[in-house]
């Protein structure tokens, strides 16, 4: 077995990469791990306070809030995750097309994440790099596929002096797999957010909050967060 | 020939990024050019001054500038172009490690750039950027080679709905190329800025000013910037 090495999370505060900061630490035992959270202007904060929280109980070595709420002013209204953006539809009113691409998708969202993580750990001499894409992302993001992984490190790998290397280790999981591990690892599942919409509770009915939920039945857990209605 | 499409450039203000400008809009015209430029806490404010007198020049339909100030965070002093960083040394003075990458590298950042540029350009529905990577570049910067591009489009091509190129037209030229063409061109290169060091005059001795210097000499014109000394 190698020898655990430094790494960087990135930390949105979400189920899947909350689940993945625990692995990296509990698992893979990574001495040194520099969680990334990124505030581009969601339309909560929220999910940054549970980034913030996981980072502690994990205790990692740095936590990190990028601001890039340029990135607002530069997609403008393109994407239902923004402030100011489209409204976030329930799953079952999503068209065909809309599953391909829905309308929560930003615009080169995570190319533009991993490559400043990537810039970001080769400036702390830093090699590997975990991200929370999984398997059910894979209908509606192209971003969050094995083939875009795979052609992000076939970049990196060109770097001539410090080539970084992106993970995912839970790319070929499902949320439910998520879940399972997360229970395994003892995540606190109450300081995690997936919530689409801005509410003061999780709404229930966008598409993360429905695959949220049907995880934790398929695990037999009641998910410890409050639901709206 | 195709209909010529609108289009991003990105536009730094130096002497590549603006020849390539007045190409785009002069030679392929396109009929609405995004000017795209980046404040990443660079030594001197000179080349963003620049950018927006070559897009006032070209009559661009919007010239952005990105405040992506936070990378001076994200990296640290890990390069020589940045605020609080290495001092920038003379290009006689570098070392052949020095030369395969060189101080004046910033970790990653030609991808972050092109990342932002390729979110900009799909949130806009434009399908084509542009940017100045050159040949001379090759020699130090892993990020300005034609495998370089070709893997970022790889990455791009895999977007299901928008799909963005992007296209470096300068990249098999030398800094004597492009400064003949911006002649031909009619580029007032008075109006651009090439120095790594933040002084008010340009200092001829860094390894940049010293390859401007001698393109303008291969092509039996004096640049109209005054050097320092």
């Amino acid at each position: 077995m190698p020898t655990p090495q430094p790494a960087v999370v990135l930390l949105s505060g979400g189920l899947d990469s909350s689940v993945l900061l625990h692995h990296v630490a509990k698992e893979l035992h990574c001495p040194a791990i520099h969680a990334l959270s990124f505030n581009y202007g969601q339309r909560h904060g929220r999910e940054l306070v549970c980034a913030a929280a996981q980072s502690r109980i994990v205790g990692t070595k740095a936590h990190r809030v990028m601001d890039i709420t340029f990135m607002g002013t530069l997609i403008q209204a393109g994407s239902a995750l923004i402030q100011g953006g489209a409204e976030v539809p329930d799953l079952d009113a999503l068209t065909t097309e809309e599953l391909t691409q829905p309308p929560t998708y930003v615009p080169n969202r995570n190319m533009m994440l991993l490559s400043m993580a990537a810039a970001y750990a080769e400036a702390h001499g830093i090699t590997d790099i975990y991200y929370g894409a999984q398997a059910q992302d894979e209908y509606g993001y192209w971003d969050c596929t094995r083939e875009f992984l795979e052609r992000i490190n076939a970049v990196l790998a060109l770097n001539r002096k410090a080539p970084v290397t992106v993970h995912a280790p839970f790319v070929g999981y499902s949320k439910e797999d998520t879940v399972r591990i997360g229970i395994m690892l003892g995540v606190d599942f109450s300081q995690t957010w997936s919530c689409y919409r801005g509410g003061e509770e999780a709404c229930g009915t966008c598409p993360t909050c429905v695959e949220r939920l049907n995880a934790f039945a398929a695990n037999h857990r009641e998910d410890p967060i409050g639901y709206a209605g």
